[in-house]
């Protein structure tokens, strides 16, 4: 199967051409700047029509366009239910007319995360494997569940992709999301530089002079000696082992896929995640093992064959 | 439907008779001190033949047997995969043949908290309710998940029923099942009493004298206004919140059920968690809805006639 993908982000919008488990041709356009979604859609258009000219395809030639989307998204009914501050206009936007216009294609649209999934246990870190969690370890934490095989949506498409908003601490710090001490709020990129912040004697070490603090420059401290980078990064590696065990308490995968900026340094995160996990979960089987993520930004674009090939269920009446 | 049931726990087992939604004959069988299964089954056996007698109806006017079981358990397979410290020969009695030898019944048995939560949706608080969680707040911390209107089980057997083993704190206390700070360990029936006795000022609190502190203790003086109970009190009712919103997050229901011994004061917990969920979790379409279980010790025996009802999927290969 050939398809064309898109995958929606907040900077730049990745655009591929697929097919079955291969990235034919693959490009970036910046997003940053829009005001709108609507406003991109002849930028992304021109851009897919270049993927095809250079692979020396033509749209006929594919089974469908796959979109993954930032927020709450649901393949079942093919519709964005909600955003998540950027492109307010996305839920209004008829994105099937503007595929089948531009295309002559069929339109599947869903979750980032879960598109990202799919990607990665169709020709990533799961391939042939039925029970996986997937953990984005980047600005925010993101999660996407596949049980059985199947993605898995929930009545009202929540489910599976608010795995960084479970309770890590429930004294903690307020997320955006509203919940208390989120995974998110307690170890992402946004939360991270305000627990360092407030870490005792930060004045005195070596992270108080980095201009602007994210993962890079917290393992590249701790690395090189600073007791409060080292503090810092051990109890974010601390959130996510214990996010962890939460996740497999919850959907009993056989494995962890980890992803996201955060895994630059996953040859340090991987283990303490797995040696936590093996001293901290409960099982009566054996322990859900962790691994890296293989497709780095191409696993949304690699998840357009296995979504449009998915045998979709009807929505749930909520949804419609 | 005419069903047999037997909810197995670790004082009393719980025996009935059962037609479709109701309850046509019920008693208890003692069993603190059986050292093991076995042991008990010709006192099983004896107390739901009195059962058909005193309904005036026979085994082979049932259509079989369910059994709740505490531990890892899968209907799929029909296997204990676990026990819990209690009936360590239980994985190795061949229940099937005693069921049939005995009855002429088919068996089915399932893990306890998913009977009794397959029995609130039939029968009780989720009637028409597809998906829902249930939390079972007593010594431990219980859990069940339907979704999409079918029990949740995940691969290994272990999804949905492992909810009171989601992290709520994760520098807490280390609990029972392996994992540091789950709710479980911060706010049950065994753990609230070392979280009241670490209480500043414990020594002046009415609960000093407290000979044996549980749930009810706990409230009572709470009301009286003893100070160190209302704040352990207060921090309960905040952890079983966090774990609710952790599960709202991770199953997306429309509804949770509160059920287990700290229900007796439910007046007071049903309205603090529903205030925490509407106020802490995220969603696209409205607020899960706190409900109090409605069939207390008989949940388990009402879902004999869902379970023995379910068109059930082949077991997982890992279950084999």
């Amino acid at each position: 199967m050939r398809a064309l993908a898109l995958d929606i982000g907040g900077t730049h919008i990745g655009c591929g051409l697929v097919e079955d488990n291969r990235l034919l041709a693959e490009t970036s356009v910046e997003s940053e700047g829009a005001s709108s979604l609507a406003s991109l859609l002849p930028v992304l258009t021109e851009a897919l029509r270049r993927l095809l000219r250079e692979a020396g395809t033509t749209a006929d030639q594919c089974d469908g366009l796959a979109i993954g989307y930032p927020g709450i998204v649901d393949a079942r009914d093919n519709k964005i239910h909600s955003t998540l501050k950027k492109y307010e206009d996305a839920p209004d936007i008829d994105l099937t007319a503007w595929v089948f216009e531009s295309f002559g294609l069929p339109l599947r649209i869903e979750n980032d995360a879960r598109l990202a999934l799919l990607g990665e246990q169709y020709a990533g870190a799961g391939r042939g494997i039925s029970d996986v969690v997937m953990m984005t370890l980047g600005t925010g934490i993101g999660s996407a569940t596949i049980l059985g095989g199947r993605i898995l949506r929930g009545v009202h498409a929540h489910a599976g992709c608010l795995g960084g908003h479970l309770t890590a601490k429930f004294d903690g710090r307020l997320c955006h999301c509203g919940n208390i001490g989120c995974a998110e709020a307690e170890a992402s990129g946004w939360s991270m530089p305000l627990t360092a912040r407030e870490w005792p004697d930060f004045q005195n070490s070596s992270l108080a002079n980095v201009d602007k603090l994210g993962f890079r420059e917290l393992f590249t401290h701790a690395e090189a000696g600073d007791a409060v980078a080292l503090a810092v990064r051990d109890r974010c590696i601390h959130v996510w082992s214990a996010n962890a065990v939460s996740l497999i308490h919850a959907y009993d995968p056989e494995i962890v896929i980890l992803g996201g900026g955060a895994m630059k340094s996953g040859a340090i995160i991987v283990p303490a995640m797995q040696d936590y996990i093996n001293r901290h979960t409960w099982s009566s089987w054996g322990k859900a093992q962790v691994r890296t993520a293989e497709l780095g930004n191409s696993a949304a674009l690699l998840g357009a064959v296995p979504l449009l090939l998915e045998e979709i269920p009807a929505a749930p009446a909520q949804l419609r």
